[in-house]
């Protein structure tokens, strides 16, 4: 600080309500560095600055919570009295629909304790890469897992947001072929798979009296539903639909086409040329 | 006022950081009033004052949004850092797993805003009879509601709290049954399905980065998951578990053994003699 000119420094402790102490720090380039006076007014600043420190690190936490809980980047919208029970927001995306195979068996197996450690290790198979490829995680449920890559208006930019999907499938898949979790005296292994589509999903706000929560709803998720269950059929990993196929400049094998509850045509299914189907 | 001897009252407002008005009333019992350098000491406090209540009630606001969305009470703890990722509680409880039928369907068929308002109002039938029998709801899952009802360590009041979970199940049914929704020229109806059960559940904290969630693990939430479906083969409303209907004073119509994934006894389920199956 010496090279800024900086001539004195006090810290000053800030105590905030809840009982916690936080720090400020003060700096002067005044050649005498802080007089008497000076000293004087930062103390009689520090207990009422504590308070408005207070009211904005709450704020903020609130807000990061209400996000790391609802997604969405909703937080804030909440904390304002800005979202309210059917609210409903629709966006256009790459789909992503993710479960990890046999979960109901291992839970029924594990204790649910290492069910919580496991879905955890899982699940950071897939988040950070989720993320890091310009994927919103939307819900959580169970194993399952619904994320989104946003696709601009007019979709100019449909085939960079697929390659970008394509890759986060791969990188997760390779993630959760490596993890091991240790069990009684063996380890075990998992297998996951992926539904990518592309279409609209709502978000909306739904429940009753107190208790409130976001849901996606849309054909779009319900097919991707779909050819999640069917992937698993086929013993495949990443599969996509023809709207996502189509987009991608990626070569996809054609699974052939399979009848889907909802729909009056049987949807094409497309699985990738790397993958051969696992028993 | 008056007649418990106050003699003078001032409202002195609290300007809230946020840019919100709120306002505080004083009053006194002093023989003249306050006093002019009573009013200059209210004056001054009132602006400390406001941070003070700005920071308890963001708290609290906070706190409360949290509970709306995450459940179980948890809105305090995550506040105070208490609950972090792979926490994880377990509780003994009945439970309450209910789904709307041919919801799938329904979401394809209506427009995604109206499918926002059919849940909510479908949730409305439930909730509140839910909350009042004094029940908890952890997970709203689509159309799916988790329930939990706490029961007493040794079962004490298991008897008691099975009574309260049907007189709630046949509110809730009553409520479904009487529900409309206009939809084009016609008026939609509705049918749910709830299965009930007893039995351990753990809730548990998990997610990745910055985004989680509470999840419900147990072989008790699986088994509730199975006998909804069979409950929904077999045109049931109400199904229980053996478990559930063995508590029950209730006579229960017992509907067969099924074979249940997972495993290796069939399950026996039950439903109220009240209900003949609907096709």
């Amino acid at each position: 600080m010496r090279g800024e000119g900086v001539t004195d420094y006090i810290a000053l402790p800030l105590q905030f309500t809840d009982g916690t102490t936080h720090a400020t720090s003060w700096t002067t380039r005044h050649a005498d560095g802080f007089s008497g006076e000076h000293l004087t007014a930062l103390r009689a600043i520090v207990a009422p600055f504590a308070r408005l420190g207070e009211i904005w690190a709450l704020r903020r936490t609130a807000a990061t919570l209400l996000d790391t809980y609802v997604g969405n980047r909703a937080g804030e919208r909440i904390l304002a009295g800005q979202i309210r029970r059917g609210h409903a927001e629709t966006m256009q995306a790459a789909i992503w629909l993710s479960d990890l195979r046999g979960f109901t068996t291992l839970s029924d197996r594990l204790a649910p304790e290492i069910v919580v450690d496991v879905l955890n290790q899982y699940f950071d198979c897939q988040v950070p890469t989720i993320r890091r490829h310009g994927g919103e995680i939307l819900k959580f449920m169970g194993d399952g897992l619904l994320a989104v890559f946003p696709i601009a208006k007019g979709h100019g930019n449909i085939g960079e947001v697929c390659a970008r999907v394509l890759e986060a499938a791969r990188e997760a898949r390779a993630n959760v072929d490596a993890m091991r979790y240790p069990s009684g005296e063996g380890v075990e292994r998992f297998r996951f798979g992926v539904a990518l589509h592309i279409g609209g999903i709502l978000f909306g706000n739904i429940g009753g009296s107190s208790r409130l929560d976001f849901t996606c709803i849309g054909p779009a998720v319900n097919l991707a539903a779909r050819l999640e269950k069917i992937a698993g059929r086929l013993a495949r990993t990443v599969v996509a639909s023809e709207a996502f196929a189509g987009a991608c400049a990626e070569g996809w094998t054609d699974l052939g086409e399979f009848p889907v509850a909802g729909l009056s045509k049987a949807a094409r299914v497309y699985g990738l040329a790397e993958e051969t189907p696992r028993g």
